[in-house]
């Protein structure tokens, strides 16, 4: 199928994705006057009195706000955001079809960390949560680590843990399917953005020792200064024999591959200096680092992308629907480590053992188990935390 | 019916009154790439190629915000941003349902004219137009005048206009069943506000020419300085005589009373002392200057309230949904006079001459035809205006 004259054709039809629909009724005088004046002020009341009535009588419980600068879209860059727009609808109605989240777009004019800060802020008191999408590194650590300080309800930047957390959960199940153990094989991550970051940090949480992380100048070391703060963490985080030389350097003998990075980083003699039972997971979107069969082709055992159209896809969606869910349901003021953790193990148990081949290492993302999966499992440790209020 | 319990009830079940709905089916494999990735690339690079493109591939061509700060909430006062919130979502549901406008609250944190002009820029790409709801006096006339130079998008506080049309629409068919001609009638506004502004500037425009308007101090006199410059405006378009004194000495002789002002503010005596075939219009909600009864009783020959339990109810309703419903269609980069007056006559002509009568002097709220009649007249006004761009 054409996705893109499909996309340009639907997107057309519907003028866009997302509609809002009232949840009470309108149809005669009284509902009127419950929906609106007089009635509403009664609520108003309630909230002025007890500010968690908010919660109660409001749709804020339930609505996300997935937000983007549009500096760094899908694969198509600083595209502004207008432009991006479509993309944040995607995302919002995904919320809907999969956890019943209400998500509601909001594209900002400005690039600048300090207004899109200040402007989230002020439009907060309407969201029972933030998603942050598409904004590019190190930008986007600074936005979500100025905002979780600033708010009192969770904010996740997608690109960053959601990422993350999938490609966790899919490396738990290959390592189990190859028999190695996180903490004695040797990754390496190429691309030093911030998707590379906090993949890098949540592997090192999971047990991993050995990781190098490259980016289009090669390994990460931190005998070099890099060009900006969040690759100077990943450097301090990873390469603790302070290797240098290129990515395919940095692939002899290495046990798993993960891409972020893009389109034909990869190649074929690559794959075959890495070590036996290689895992390659090539996820740049929509042309992965390198495609499925010449991986094989070259001796990887398992092999992962971001396309629906091969096995193991490995995607944001199987973690950030159920990931708000949860949250949302605990009135957790923040996504914290635990929470991602749970979710990680969550996605990851849902393959059981006997199901469990180079095919298989994670659930599709229509698999209708995954969001109640999730949300339970991040619910629980949101409770355990001390992070869930409800 | 006890609207506050049930109110309270409804918003509690519901849990608020909006939710997000996909406009787009996602049932399979390829509903999720045609919505979401790739597909979802192709509409994002057709708008970055063509600026306006997002009106064709996005809802942003019929998504309204509806924007508070909470501080001037019905007859409630500085609730805040929070409290404020059932009543934005009334807003977007009357929206929706009246004239088929997709509109999503959003409540700000600031109450600084500068804060929410600028926040409110930063979030304008997701938008077709915006409503400012809500905001005391004389900020929210700042911050409209201020987003209608920033943005060119439909700017429009209801507060003030909405209520200006109305009132407009009502007064000239009550003047036509009295045979009394606005340029001659003597009118009394109470209330100083933005409504009572724009009222005031509107019944001008209709060739209003002698007009006092009070607050609680009395009749407002451009001899005196007023304590905020949204009175010191309207003491230079009103009162040309220049005259003082209190609301009683200002009803002596006229012709029509407007009230947004408080309950009780006006007396039986006061109606008394009011010309013949009196018209009075006491729209303070929930309970108004004077209950109609007793307006009658002391001789007015038309009353109008705010309230759907008797005749002649003045509610925004009446224009908003049309009036957005007009200029999205038309992408209108404003709503200017043009089609405010155009509202007006649109609403005042739903009543036929032959319909005409002391207990109907405008529609009601709940009648089908009046948003697109409105959207027509108003659509029709911003493309003769040069406003209008599709």
């Amino acid at each position: 199928m054409d996705y893109n004259k499909r996309a340009l054709e639907m997107h057309e039809k519907h003028k866009g994705k997302i509609e809002i629909k009232s949840k009470m009724p309108l149809d005669n005088q009284d509902d009127l006057a419950t929906a609106y004046t007089p009635g509403v002020a009664e609520p108003c009341r309630a909230i002025h009195k007890t500010p968690s009535d908010v919660y109660k009588y409001t749709s804020k419980g339930n609505m996300v706000a997935v937000i983007s600068d549009g500096s760094a879209v899908l694969g198509l860059g600083n595209i502004g955001p207008e432009a991006a727009i479509p993309v944040m609808e995607g995302k919002a109605i995904l919320f809907k079809a999969f956890a019943d989240v209400d998500a509601f777009p909001i594209c900002l004019k400005s690039q600048d960390v300090d207004t899109i800060v200040e402007t989230i802020y002020q439009i907060s008191p309407m969201f029972g949560g933030i998603n942050l999408e598409d904004i590019s590194s190190p930008r986007c650590v600074e936005v979500e680590r100025k905002l979780k300080e600033l708010l009192d309800i969770p904010v996740f930047h997608d690109d960053q843990h959601g990422t993350a957390i999938v490609v966790s959960a899919a490396l738990i199940n290959a390592l189990k399917l190859v028999s190695k153990s996180i903490d004695s094989v040797k990754i390496v991550i190429n691309g030093a953005g911030s998707a590379g970051n906090a993949i890098a940090r949540m592997l090192i949480d999971l047990g991993a020792k050995n990781i190098l992380t490259c980016d289009r100048n090669g390994i990460l070391t931190s005998d070099e200064p890099q060009n900006n703060w969040v690759k100077d963490e990943i450097a301090m985080l990873t390469n603790p024999n302070k290797l240098s030389g290129s990515l395919t350097d940095a692939m002899i003998g290495a046990d798993v591959f993960i891409g972020v990075s893009s389109k034909d980083a990869v190649n074929e003699d690559m794959v075959k200096s890495m070590a036996s039972d290689a895992v390659v997971f090539a996820m740049a979107n929509p042309d992965p680092e390198i495609m499925p069969d010449v991986a094989f082709r070259a001796g990887a055992r398992i092999v992962g992308t971001g396309r629906s159209d091969f096995a193991n896809q490995i995607n944001n969606v199987l973690a950030f629907p159920g990931i708000f869910r949860g949250a949302l349901d605990a009135r957790a003021t923040d996504i914290n480590e635990a929470m991602k953790s749970a979710a990680v193990y969550a996605i990851a148990d849902l393959v059981k053992d006997d199901e469990l081949s180079e095919d298989y290492i994670i659930p599709g993302a229509l698999d209708e188990s995954i969001s109640s999966a999730v949300s339970r499992a991040v619910y629980d440790a949101a409770i355990k935390s001390g992070v869930g209020t409800k």
